[in-house]
């Protein structure tokens, strides 16, 4: 309601996440093919990137686990590079159980070539196979731990995005899920605008919703993240059961 | 020998392509998937970015036509943004009929996603298969052309080096081919540093060759430049006939 806002506007959030330990995962990630090519995705990293930036200003400890992107980081942030999304399985599973938030925003490459070629493929048919393997769902992982932290998945998709969140935040048991229109080319990917609908089952399984209309990412980080600590921090809300 | 070297070096080769207009690729290429997914390289373009900003010092008209690089323009280089290799090839054939020297540096995708999906595709299966279909040899198809520009191409290999740059010079009819080792990894993709070899064929068709030592991507970026304005104005050097 208009309190609310007005309130929000007023109090500026510093300190919300004092105390707090905030793991983060941005950008793509890259599959090798052989020692050459790879297989990727166009995401930038920089809501990610954003996301890290505002969370320590909010007060947490932050941990970024990066895929490739050409960006700073973040002051006071703690980065880790890695390159594919086996490495960054490897990377949020030896950092999560310290977490208090799991904020997974990379765009992990679902499938990964089969077997890496140990010297570059030759060219030589007019066409060619590459068989791909699904790659471990990092997300999924963590919030089916035994105890997992308040995990936040994003939903990146060209159409029927509400659906697939709402499906996707109850599948995975995520506390949280943050939805955007990939096919919007004014936001998402590479822009530095961005407009989502938070998603979120309340404490009596009854979803609710939140839009972040179009801002900066940065904007839009700091209304997840403040989000995010609100329904932590009054534990209203809850993880599918069926 | 040595007095030619110190010649050389005496000789900065400033204005030694005064007139010439030089057409560049650089970079990868980005074959998409579907509208968030693609299949790419590791080449950073760093030494194609240096043929360009080289050429233009010795006096050439240069035009750079860029796969997705990280790099800033060289100074008055007329730069072209690309992503894929059928977008590369459009671009070349515009402008290469103009050109006195093409240099094809990208690491053109050798293939692409028989189809692009119109939506992203959706996750399911525990494994998936890409069929890929060749993309168009924009090298070849320049230097096979009535009236090609003086051709240098490049040869990227994981091992038997000189074999592959060999074949491919006679194969694909080039003036000249730079082969390096990407097994290296402190020269080649992504390094500052590169060591290559030079071949070509002379005017009686015998295989010449000329090895560029370790040295910056500038340095040897000189070099191949030389060795091209070199057999250019003398001649001494022939397309292979069989």
């Amino acid at each position: 309601d208009l309190r609310e806002q007005i309130c929000q506007l007023l109090s500026p959030a510093e300190g919300v996440l004092q105390g707090k330990h905030v793991l983060i995962t941005a950008g793509p990630t890259r599959e090798a093919v052989d020692p050459v090519r790879y297989v990727s995705n166009h995401s930038s990293g920089k809501m990610g990137f954003a996301l890290a930036a505002v969370a320590q200003q909010m007060g947490a400890e932050v941990t970024l686990i990066a895929g490739p992107c050409h960006l700073p980081t973040p002051p006071q942030v703690k980065r880790i590079d890695v390159e594919s999304a086996e490495q960054m399985l490897k990377a949020v599973q030896d950092r999560v159980t310290a977490a208090d938030f799991f904020i997974a925003c990379a765009a992990v490459a679902d499938y990964r070539p089969t077997a890496v070629a140990d010297s570059k493929i030759k060219k030589s048919a007019s066409s060619m196979t590459l068989e791909l393997v699904r790659n471990p769902d990092i997300l999924a992982t963590v919030a089916s731990s035994s105890k997992p932290p308040f995990t936040v998945g994003f939903a990146a998709e060209t159409h029927a995005v509400a659906d697939y969140a709402q499906d996707k935040l109850k599948r995975k048991r995520l506390a949280m899920i943050a939805a955007n229109d990939v096919s919007d080319t004014s936001i998402g990917f590479n822009s530095d605008e961005n407009a989502i609908s938070l998603f979120w089952l309340d404490s009596q399984q009854q979803l609710q919703s939140k839009p972040l209309d179009k801002a900066s990412k940065q904007q839009i980080a700091r209304g997840i993240l403040e989000q995010a600590a609100r329904l932590h921090t009054s534990n209203d809300y809850s993880i599918a059961t069926d």
